[in-house]
């Protein structure tokens, strides 16, 4: 079976994140994470901070493998030998979002073929902006994020305190 | 009846946002109508402009409030002793968004219920981005907004003129 | 505070539906459940049987009463003192259709307020039609619908096993 | 790599169908294609002219066997030694429709994952439904479903011209 | 300019239909408004009734007429001299449907261009099916519908009272 | 017939905006593309260099012509004797953008309708941001834009290479 990328921006990674990752594990015989290094906007953590907080969240999965991207992502499924984009679907605006996409890398790319999985319910609601302005404003991110990424971002918005 | 609040940026306040006023005056008891101080966008209006363009608008409504807040929504609730937020919604692109926001703030307090209205027919269109855009344009804001914000939106466009 | 009429088919009531009517009993004085005895479709239940398990469903809640209407929604809101319709949203389409619901119900009855709730993420996927059809296949939905509603559902689909 | 069930109800079966079984061929070690025997309406087509009408559309893809089902998809993908569902994407009204399934087998059965696939554009607007309607009005479906299909489709509505 | 066709069931006719073919009557030379006489349902006028309740709301636009046609929308549009298939748009539902009978039309005759008209605010939850409900629970349909039409369904709904 | 108006922000044009462009030039006697001075966002092509890649791409089309407009839409059309607005459509996120849009507009100017185009399938995921973020990040954009916007982007982004 051949390896999965699972491409985004992880500023920073979410509960939501990890399911999909954790489902993709089960799916596929290995997974590559692909962070951004270039998502168009200026992120809150630096590339390399973005890989190291999802290679600790997903330490338990010996499958999965972390490493940033920048250039087309056919280019980096390709140095991956991977044929398939593994993608989350949370609502209408992502559906959109990702039809587009996933129709532009099979136009880029003939061999690269993107699967979506369904969020968990729970999960509905959950992306890294929200927990970033929850977080911003002082809320607990506890119970949407792993113990480090709360912990890395109370140091972010609340150093000094 | 528990006193209800209506968020947002209101930056400025619209005829759509006082026809939500309105109704949510005839429901509930208190209507607090919150304005976010920290918007996460640089807003055209200072917070105490926003503030005082509202309470132009509502004075006719004697169960009405106007405050601005930062911080999470579910905290400035409780301080006002609110159970209920209000929202209108006009489109999908609404709906989504404010389901997520509804689903976390219930996660966020269990005791925080949000109710929606939809927007009246001649209000689908309205937004207070596209009022801007016309004012700047030079264009003729007077059915859309107050005759204050209409005054208030030519002071800033054209100045000087 | 006025009495809030949630109006449907009811065929059978769910958890999403009981979910919605808990909640607008906390908000408002009474909730009048309105079964619409002429719903279009052949039901599997007939009005007194979905009334029934209905009022069930709602023994625990003093505030909540249940009844079958027919003819137009606004009539019987005004019938019953009502000056609210409360709506549960699952969905885009669910969406729509309510909007033009609402719309149409404010032009047919201008003291008629409709206001909506967002369904809870573990019943998104939940609709008595999904309901039936599992049950129908043989499927159990003890997690989906009232004990009651079940046994009923049991009794339909396998009388005579 | 487990199995892969693609189920539906192929009244008849179109080219946007047999896109997603070559794609899923490629992805999977096997494909289930899943005929529903009780789709809910009356078919144009008997389960067994459906069931034959696929394996001849599929008989050039040696890991892909059709087979016809009744009850719930979720007992049948455990029959099959199956733990993933694979499903087409057209439109935002598939969307919903779909990720409510995804969630509900979900809850039915922990073990089974849905996967999606974004169709085709040119796949875009093709479904059963319309190829039968074009069909019925004397139109040429013959760049929409395979040339078998096409015979029998003049067959059901002209016979006798 | 070309003949522009405007197809539907009109089962009956709504102010919002005769919105679109007013709008389309100043854009285009010639608008044939084509009746489905096979619409897949059963309608509750006749073609001949649908027909004549259109024509009757059409008097006074002199470059508009009133057809019926079976077969395939593209065959009748060709036989009209028509390039033009105009199309109202109310909703995302409507929006996707849409788009998949245009694409198909596309496909079917290269010929014929599909354009579309966003209904008015206040017609946007307007539809045949809404109006024939409310008639049928005995509300009143004046403000929806051409005076006619408003007496031809209490004819049919309440004839003998 | 009268001149229908293509507005957009052409930062670059597009195939997809082309086809809308040749369609329009079929239907209308004169297209008139609207180059918007102001966009609102900071574009990569200034005003001048998008309205002479938009002249070189439309050469062979006699009844277009290509100019630049700051100011009102509405105003633009009126100055250039245009009744009609023309868009493309290619996702549910356009149509209530654009939903919204024609409303105002119709607002602002009684005299102005808009109709809108569906993109043709190949075009769906097209747009001028995708084209600029692919060829930011190396892609080949040859397939999705005229030979000179290509060339454009390419010194545009990796000029000195």
């Amino acid at each position: 079976m051949a390896t999965a990328v699972y491409p985004g921006s992880f500023d920073p990674v979410t509960n939501g994140h990890l399911d999909v990752i954790e489902r993709a594990a089960e799916l596929f015989e290995q997974v590559a994470v692909a962070v951004a290094a270039d998502s168009g906007k200026t992120p809150l953590f630096t590339t390399d901070e973005r890989v190291q907080l999802l290679r600790d969240a997903c330490a338990h999965l010996p499958n999965v493998r972390v490493d940033s991207f920048d250039g087309l992502l056919v280019d980096f499924a390709a140095q991956q030998g991977a044929s398939v984009v593994v993608k989350g679907l949370r609502a209408v605006s992502d559906f959109e979002y990702e039809l587009q996409q996933a129709l532009m890398n099979r136009t880029l790319s003939q061999g690269v073929e993107t699967v979506f999985f369904m969020t968990s319910p729970e999960n509905l609601f959950l992306s890294s902006s929200m927990v970033k302005e929850i977080a911003k404003l002082g809320g607990d991110v506890g119970q949407f994020v792993p113990a480090q990424v709360r912990a890395r971002l109370e140091q972010k918005f609340h150093h000094g305190r």
